[in-house]
């Protein structure tokens, strides 16, 4: 059957897909989510159909197609392209087999995730599988395939060389930007580091927001290869190559329900750090109530996960149980950060000590693992001596970035000082409240909105006294986080 | 925040949706598939959202939406509506507790039926909800909480008679059109037999399809109770009434991983039953390897599963086990469905005897359990004197139709007969092929398309005789179905 493209001019953020007329469908056939094969001269890309029993947007002759189908096949407005019925992907069987609780084999994961990857699944079938993963629990086994098929089904960073490190912070700290601290420590030690970060999601600041303060962090790969090759070291975007891509739309999937399949997770992160051929990995698990472990049981049983699945991948994997009770560091927003990261490497005396504690606990662990005795004082001197920082400034120029002192970067203009309404001492600091606030502020899109922690746990504090200074760059925003932090400024102080 | 009505022109097939520009979700801090409140003077509407990241179908400051919010709240492209957030419904929880394997509670499930007929889950979280179900299977007990939700939320067709007789066929064998025999049998008897029907989703023909060629099938329960009150009868379009509609919606969701969760299956069943106020249920199980129970075992498991159900609803239920290796009946398609069965009534040498036999013994089932005794051979009698005849006349005056005869009902000019290649005895027919030659060549859009049988498994047949005819309105679609009988004609012969 021939029909005329019709371009909706709409994005379905993902699933290749079809519109086609009611009567059209009844002459193939057709269901919705049924496939169909959309050929235009040589090219052939299979969809899935969804069906109009209107004819105001897609009559009868006519294609209705999403802007995913009209990049893929390079189609127009009015084009001529030949329609034929396609079978259901295979991984359509294999999800149905996961559902009924049976053992997957590696053929079957790995058609699944190529099909996730190339957009063949809908969002509902997408939903089954997740489904059938947290109903009927991945083995560790199927855990380990579906990494590789990740990996597999992706690009991947070849460095050729031993050590590789890389680190890995469970979400949920504001805060915490312990990367841009790492990084530069190990680089200088003669060590390769080929750090991917991801943006925010949900919080005020991803790796990648902050370090754009001070950078570019969209790159190929690569490029990716001759800024570590050179420097030992980087920090970009993981979103801007295509390393493990499935994972991010397997995410998108689970985001409704909040569920958080556990072999997904883990799946997730050893795949991101497979495909850039790390050796030596350092995952950080916070402990604390908003942090995706609630308390040690949790975090206990995700480092043995990872243990588990990093000698697999014949990979050294270290564990550190970190408090994630509160945010790390001060600042919260991405110059925020980026600020208390330049501070922290110029050894000013207003650099957030915690985070500086944090990041010299996380290199001793790694020194340890690649058997360096003495890491911590190791990496306290390289801070100290000032080579971490002039590390950080050439990983900035390599990545297109400027040397920029820290009072030079822009924070919002607009601010607001959040006081203690009594005295006494902070006995708990809301991680989500405090994101809440500074995303509304209007982080991480504007990037000097924000917050400014000058409290954590266990301070004293009088009555009126500073608790924190909310940035933003734009009013609207401004009002309407004051007006968040006025009902709940996310601090607990108690009067002794 | 206030923004401008876009109408998007596209129809979401059910649930409630609207799309922002991701400047404006950022602002509110919304990822897609959030909620938001709309409000349009004093309506509000809660929807899900979708995020566009280009400006061109949606720019900052509108606000693009789907048919079903145009329609639920009055709107009009550049209508001013105001925006905020929403909490998820709270069957989202609930849902996510049946994917961890907990048993829920009446309030629970109610909810999420009502959140289901009422659009306010996305077909993400619809899938979850029947993965849900299908992995943690449901309990009796909570398969009749489901039941009873879905009648709750739903029109109910009110009668104060006893008894009341219903009756279903599980799906999946082409032809089987009892139910217009059966109902006038039942309602010349002076009981009262409310038959709602489906059309046709898979098949060649659905009760409601085939009624159609005869009388109306679409009225409003109103309508429906004068009918039935009447004439003791109807057979009317489910469709057209609300009668459990949280059904279609879960079945839709299911379509594309052709999963049937058990709980589901029968829960819609009963629900339908329960809405009409049937008192006497008869459950017509075909067995057969394209039918829904593919054994023995299956067909048992199914019947138990009815009787326990029944027994909670307090209703009479039997169950019968049939052959469903093959077609019943000769016609298959709505105008040569109707034929056959007005030919029946009418006592015409042509009438289909397997058809026939099939619904005397439904009667007689039906008689049995009312307590009236010979049954077959009372249905029987009825069927020769003609007054079942006359009683069909009735109804379908009472549905806006005419008397017609049999010889006067249109069947498609196109025809083409389909031959044995050899001699022997025919000893399968494949359900599924002749259903899809039957809907390929227009069946049921064209009424009068689709295939008439001259032989049935076990018959004898020469080379060159006609096994049967295929009926086409249309040349394009009797060119395919042809093409597609030469491939496979879905009969098996076997020369002794």
């Amino acid at each position: 059957m021939k029909l005329k493209v019709r371009d909706l001019d709409i994005s379905s953020g993902g699933p290749l897909i079809a519109v086609i007329n009611s009567k059209d469908a009844k002459i193939l056939d057709l269901h919705v989510m049924d496939r169909i094969k959309i050929r235009k001269s040589s090219k052939v890309e299979t969809v899935v159909v969804d069906i109009s029993e209107s004819k105001k947007v897609v009559p009868k002759g006519k294609i209705g197609v999403f802007e995913e189908v009209i990049n893929s096949l390079g189609l127009k407005n009015n084009d001529k392209v030949e329609i034929s019925i396609a079978r259901k992907p295979l991984s359509i069987d294999y999800i149905k087999k996961k559902l009924d609780g049976i053992t997957l084999a590696k053929e079957e994961i790995d058609q699944i995730v190529w099909d996730i990857v190339h957009n063949k699944l809908s969002s509902v079938e997408l939903a089954f599988f997740v489904a059938a993963c947290y109903t009927n629990v991945m083995s560790t086994e199927e855990t380990i395939l579906l990494t590789k098929a990740m990996v597999r089904h992706g690009d991947v960073l070849k460095l050729n060389k031993y050590p590789v490190v890389d680190k890995h912070s469970i979400g949920g700290i504001p805060g915490n930007r312990t990367s841009l601290v790492v990084v530069p420590i190990i680089a200088t030690s003669g060590f390769y580091m080929p750090k991917t970060s991801s943006r925010s999601i949900t919080s005020p600041a991803g790796t990648a927001d902050a370090m754009e303060v001070l950078a570019s962090v969209a790159f190929t790969i690569q490029k990716m290869r001759k800024i570590v090759l050179k420097t030992h070291g980087c920090i970009v975007w993981g979103g801007s190559l295509n390393l493990a891509p499935a994972d991010d739309k397997i995410i998108a999937v689970e985001r409704p329900l909040s569920i958080d399949a556990e072999s997904q997770l883990l799946a997730s992160i050893m795949a991101k750090k497979h495909s850039v051929s790390s050796t030596h990995i350092i995952i950080d698990v916070p402990v604390g109530k908003d942090a995706k472990a609630k308390n040690k049981v949790e975090a206990l049983k995700l480092k043995s996960e990872f243990k588990k699945i990093g000698k697999r991948l014949k990979k050294h994997v270290r564990v550190m149980l970190t408090d994630g009770r509160q945010p790390i560091g001060n600042g919260i927003g991405p110059a925020l950060e980026a600020r208390d990261v330049l501070w922290l490497l110029k050894r000013d005396p207003r650099r957030p000590i915690d985070l500086e504690r944090k990041c010299l606990f996380m290199c001793a662990n790694i020194f340890d693992m690649i058997g360096i005795k003495d890491g911590y004082r190791k990496a306290l001197k390289i801070l100290d001596s000032g080579k971490a920082y002039e590390k950080m400034v050439e990983i900035i120029k390599a990545q297109h970035g400027k040397e920029i002192a820290a009072e030079d970067i822009k924070i919002g203009k607009l601010s607001h000082d959040v006081m203690s309404a009594r005295a006494g001492r902070v006995i708990s600091i809301d991680n989500s409240s405090i994101s809440r606030i500074a995303r509304i502020a209007g982080a991480p899109g504007d990037k000097g909105a924000g917050i400014y922690l000058y409290k954590h746990i266990g301070d004293k504090v009088k009555r009126g006294e500073k608790l924190y200074t909310i940035y933003a760059e734009s009013k609207h925003e401004f009002e309407y986080a004051k007006d968040v932090a006025k009902e709940f400024n996310g601090f607990e102080v108690v009067t002794k």
